[in-house]
């Protein structure tokens, strides 16, 4: 059994993270590189020159998908894919995305440096949009990929700037025109995603490799809630139709509907926009996002099911539209899959631990397609979606070499 | 007597209010027009315009006020000043402000042409920044002209782009670089400032002018609440710090403490603007505005007073500051100035109703150097700070009539 990982390179690994985190780098050491942005721009042209560098040959597809391939010996066979995304949160960190992306790199950089050849084509892969902050929801190009969604429903959508997801889309192809532009959604042999876990499980029990099982489940909404402007000083509280003085019942009784005692729910509202947002004038219009995520199927759409009723139920003196949005149900990744990463693990001597996923990753669309898996690494104080996210070059050495192992494996 | 207000024209008032309307003009029929914008450089040009086809002298000071002097018989008299402001909230209507100068220039015309010259100077005067939704607190002109502010402290303030006052008025003074500078806060004899009411009680009672007999004490809070920020998928309830969740219940708290039977408080947040601000991360910041209103003087200070400690009490995991941002204690204008308003509508045969006045308006800092005065005049459904702001033409030219009248025997 040739132990391909023994070709994976810490040092190197951490230089290309370093490069990349410097596409959209921010004061606190964090990373604003949102989708289809210059800043990802400028990353996705580092990756195709590391791609030219190592010989593999780059190419998209009309959703922006980054696939850097690493040609098999067998052309017929579909490929396997291994990857993450390149965009970040606004006030995001190094490594959530990239580092899968990367460590993927590294893994086909350990491949050829073994001197075999694996018989499908190994393809690196950056997701288009995973984050969802600039273009809502989020995990656009896998889930397009996957055929989950239609190109034409996600080009309609538009950022807070009023551009869409087609003229960006646009933008973005235009700025590397010599990438051969492919099929969206060919058939690919499995996808593996190597990522942070973005929580506190293998930090903890000190295990630098996490196989995960599965995915909880998401459901997302949009809150829109419609009062009317008034004077601060002038309209007496009765005569009122004060869209946060709604808001803020609505989100208060919803926080109480979703509480549970066992702390197993994610109930989060991270965005919210008051118009027109001035000191002195009553709020005309409010409007929030719902985060609802659980691993069990039954709870996530029995909780999801009751958001509407609430909102009506507390919209005080004004008009409220719920609309949902994103409906995730919670997955489990197949039993050899997780064999195969196992196995690699146990080969390169690495201890892991099963752990399943909190956090929805690309990997949740691409499992509808195609054999799926993912490896975590541990992330400082499970700290992610913030400008301190923190991960240790050992660690993310061991990820890349349990990767480099399992890709070889399955592309062979 | 001679009867000033017969020189009133009603529909060459309207057709200015109009023009000036045009400046920042919104879709929905509404005004947009931010204290210092370009939008409100037009709006001051114009009116310099109407100042010298009317023969009256233009002349700014360091605080941007506007002042268009028409000349008495006795120049070392300090002058009478009538006016109001030209600067409209984001979403604001087409008269707040813009009738009290509009109405100014119109009843300066009539004493012009009634061929009667006042012993005294009377100069229109268009305060800067009043509204305060671009730079906060707002009445920045006339509380610097009272010398109730510094120059220096409100150059300071920047704006959510962080442009400061200092450059925006630098640009502002530059756009009109022909008017002469005048010292800050130079002595005047009187102010009388026409303006809609912003509320119902002269509409209900079918009465066209209001004589103002005070205004309301206001203070205002900035609420500063932070958390930290983390993924909506992984963090468990019990290690979040959401800021939004803080900040909902220390809102929902305040309005409980707020609340009064008699509806006579006036308690508003109408500012909330959450960090990062995206649908899958846990807010790390929560800022709000607080805009506390009532009529008396004991109210509005104990009330203002349980603020910070009631932030405090329900700040749950987050942490909260709370800064003290205006105080004006509830004013009444003196008799004698509600008795020349008064004659001057009898000799007009004009209706009349004292009333006090629930907002904040520049003639609560000229009171403190003074002798101040207000006219109010009916607007539709008290409906004000909305794009749906309306008035009637006849009440329009009432109070225009009724404030030339009154600012020629001010002035004689």
């Amino acid at each position: 059994m040739p132990n391909i990982g023994s070709h994976v390179n810490g040092d190197r690994l951490w230089k290309r993270l370093m490069q990349l985190a410097q596409f959209g780098a921010t004061e606190k050491g964090g990373v604003c590189r949102l989708a289809l942005s210059n800043e990802e721009h400028q990353a996705r042209r580092q990756l195709v020159d590391w791609a030219k560098d190592l010989g593999l040959q780059a190419e998209t597809d009309d959703a922006a998908n980054l696939f850097l391939k690493l040609e098999g010996t067998d052309k017929r066979l579909p490929p396997l894919l291994i990857g993450s995304h390149i965009d970040s949160q606004p006030t995001g960190g190094k490594f959530d995305g990239a580092y899968g992306v990367i460590a993927a790199l590294e893994a086909v950089e350990a491949i050829t440096l073994s001197g075999k050849r694996p018989r499908r084509s190994v393809e690196v892969v950056a997701w288009m949009n995973e984050e969802g902050s600039r273009f809502a929801p989020g995990m656009m190009g896998s889930a397009v990929f996957s055929g989950q969604r239609s190109i034409g429903e996600i080009q309609a959508v538009t950022d807070a700037q009023g551009v869409s997801v087609e003229d960006a889309l646009a933008q973005t192809l235009s700025d590397l025109p010599e990438l051969p532009r492919r099929s969206l959604g060919f058939k690919a042999a499995g996808f593996i995603e190597a990522h942070i876990e973005q929580g506190v499980t293998l930090e903890r029990i000190g295990v630098p490799i996490g196989i995960v099982t599965g995915i909880q489940g998401k459901r997302t909404f949009r809150v829109d809630i419609e009062g009317e402007e008034s004077h601060a000083g002038t309209t007496a509280r009765a005569d009122r139709k004060d869209a946060l003085v709604s808001a803020v019942a609505i989100i208060d009784a919803l926080q109480k509907a979703m509480w549970d005692e066992a702390d197993s729910v994610r109930f989060t509202i991270g965005r919210l926009v008051v118009t027109p947002n001035a000191p002195s004038v009553v709020p005309g219009r409010a409007v929030f996002s719902i985060d609802l995520r659980h691993n069990d199927a039954e709870t996530v759409q029995s909780m999801g099911d009751r958001i509407a009723e609430i909102c009506h139920q507390h919209r005080g003196a004004c008009r409220v539209s719920v609309q949902p949005l994103l409906y995730d149900e919670p997955i489990d990744f197949p039993d050899d899959v997780l064999d195969v990463i196992r196995d690699a693990s146990d080969r390169l001597q690495i201890p892991h631990q099963n752990l399943p996923s909190p956090a929805g990753h690309d990997a949740r669309y691409l499992h509808y397609v195609c054999p799926t898996g993912m490896i975590f690494i541990p992330c400082k104080g499970g700290i992610s979606h913030n400008e301190a996210e923190s991960i240790e070059k050992n660690d993310a050495e061991a990820g890349a070499k349990v990767l480099a192992e399992t890709a070889y494996h399955l592309a062979s």
